[in-house]
């Protein structure tokens, strides 16, 4: 019972994944209450806003406002997602505000690349290369690979664990090649498709090749088992996951009606805490924050645990 | 890796613990409509109804006329709930159509037992000791054991391992005195309670005093990690898990608002079917089900599977 890692990092994906697909609109000072609440809870790593093409995600069209606007922390690094480099530039054009990371990113899933980026696998092999000198040029560090649609594709049926080690080793030539050395791997289950068995498989196969490697999780809630994912990484040692307060999200290109998005922060704190993992997330503030988040999207979101308390509460004053 | 049953019975327990809990009112003929559905869709045990004071549960005032409406299928076990030797002789005056299983039902939480069932343990143990006569006089074996709030309790807090050990002892001390062989315990988190790591700690230490018993659980989705307590169930070999279809219920006497029902069944047998584990169940089918549960019910429940749709689906037509 015992790989389980003593620390997790999370990174709150939330503010980007969800108004990236929320049909709104919803106000740049909302989108901003929210990021600035999430501050105040404890999470270290905030992924703030999306720089991609307006016309294809609107609900970003006010990225460089957010950014301009949230009320930064200096114990917390803020983030942004970009797809290729014209959205690295903008993101670049705050870095007195956004920490920025370099990686390499890859998709398992050709079809699924073509579907959200527009491009094929070896178009994208030659923008990472675009993007990675444009990191050197910035001074920016590139330590990272990551890997979408790395457990299956609604577009593609299932991806091996052979399929990911491969599409990893494409990374590492572009890696050798430009002299990079990496030391993240990020994966993600973009459509739903993981189940335990297949993180454990997956893993494994990718430990036995590069054991030294820090691993990341960023699984979908697609089909209800992202916190049963999250456990069998937990199992695995996975110390690093992304999630989204309440369980905002999806991915607009999925092609799925219903798509959920990312599992959810409030549970997923929940899940590691009481089982002794510390995240240093305050998780009444967390569960606030979850509920303002319902309030600027105007519905219900996925979350367990702001429906049904925390623990803590009830140990402190139980009912009678 | 590989602990993982081979098969899996599913206890489909959506509508009794559905309509005891839904404001409705929900009529006669739309509760026989889901249990004709849940019928076609290759359960083999469904628990039909609830006989309790209809005064304190009005949703089940009609158990008897479901019960009689319903229209079984040979190959299905169809079971009932009850709290009380009145309850257990409704259940009997139907025993053409119900399937009527013996068992020494106890509580982990006296604070819970005092507010769910009105008794003490010890009045609890009494009222076991009558009803195993009644099943004896009926010519019923008891076989089972089974304990509710067997990992915390909103009343108690948390319920240790060592607590659950003591609490199935007493059941076995009552089955000594009235000679009957126990070869089965049920564990319910009742309130939401428990975790992979507290599933994996308290199956541990039933198994290293009683190894030969068949477990069962019977989890609620309160707080989000309902799947993957299963998940954990699955890693300590446990075959046998009650579920309710599309996350119907949840315990009028939890003393919570919105406490969560049951791990939703099409979200199980999902994780089993697509891990390699038979359930003998029709996913499409199940779905059909679910979406007639929301329909009777009137309002969105929790299942994620009838959202994201089934795998099986997108394999055998890929998104283009």
């Amino acid at each position: 019972m015992s790989d389980l890692p003593k620390t997790v990092q999370i990174n709150e994906e939330g503010p980007r994944e969800g108004f990236q697909i929320e049909p709104g609109p919803i106000s740049t000072e909302r989108k901003i209450a929210l990021i600035d609440a999430l501050s105040d809870t404890g999470l270290d790593h905030i992924q703030v806003a999306s720089f991609v093409n307006p016309k294809r995600v609107p609900g970003w069209a006010d990225a460089d406002a957010v950014v301009e606007g949230f009320r930064p922390r200096e114990s917390i690094r803020y983030t942004a997602l970009w797809l290729n480099e014209k959205g690295l530039e903008r993101a670049l054009s705050h870095r007195d505000r956004l920490h920025i990371d370099g990686s390499i990113s890859l998709v398992a899933s050709e079809p699924f690349l073509m579907r959200n980026q527009q491009r094929s696998l070896a178009e994208n092999a030659r923008m990472q290369r675009n993007q990675i000198a444009i990191f050197k040029a910035n001074g920016i560090p590139v330590t990272r690979i990551s890997v979408m649609a790395a457990f299956g594709c609604n577009y593609a049926g299932d991806i091996t664990a052979e399929r990911v080690v491969d599409t990893v080793a494409s990374g590492f030539e572009i890696a050798r090649d430009e002299d990079l050395a990496i030391t993240d791997l990020s994966l993600a289950d973009t459509m739903g498709w993981a189940t335990p068995e297949t993180i454990k498989r997956t893993i494994g196969a990718l430990r036995e090749r590069w054991p030294d490697l820090t691993l990341n999780l960023h699984l979908h809630d697609t089909r209800g088992l992202g916190i049963a994912n999250v456990y069998a990484g937990l199992e695995m040692g996975v110390a690093s996951y992304d999630s989204a307060v309440a369980g905002l999200g999806g991915c607009p290109f999925a092609g799925q009606r219903g798509a959920a998005g990312n599992v959810c922060t409030e549970d997923l704190v929940f899940l590691c805490e009481e089982m002794g993992i510390r995240t240093g997330v305050n998780l009444e503030a967390l569960i606030e924050a979850a509920r303002l988040a319902e309030d600027v999207v105007g519905h219900p979101l996925p979350g367990s645990l702001m429906r049904g308390g925390t623990l803590a509460r009830l140990r402190a004053a139980p009912l009678h």
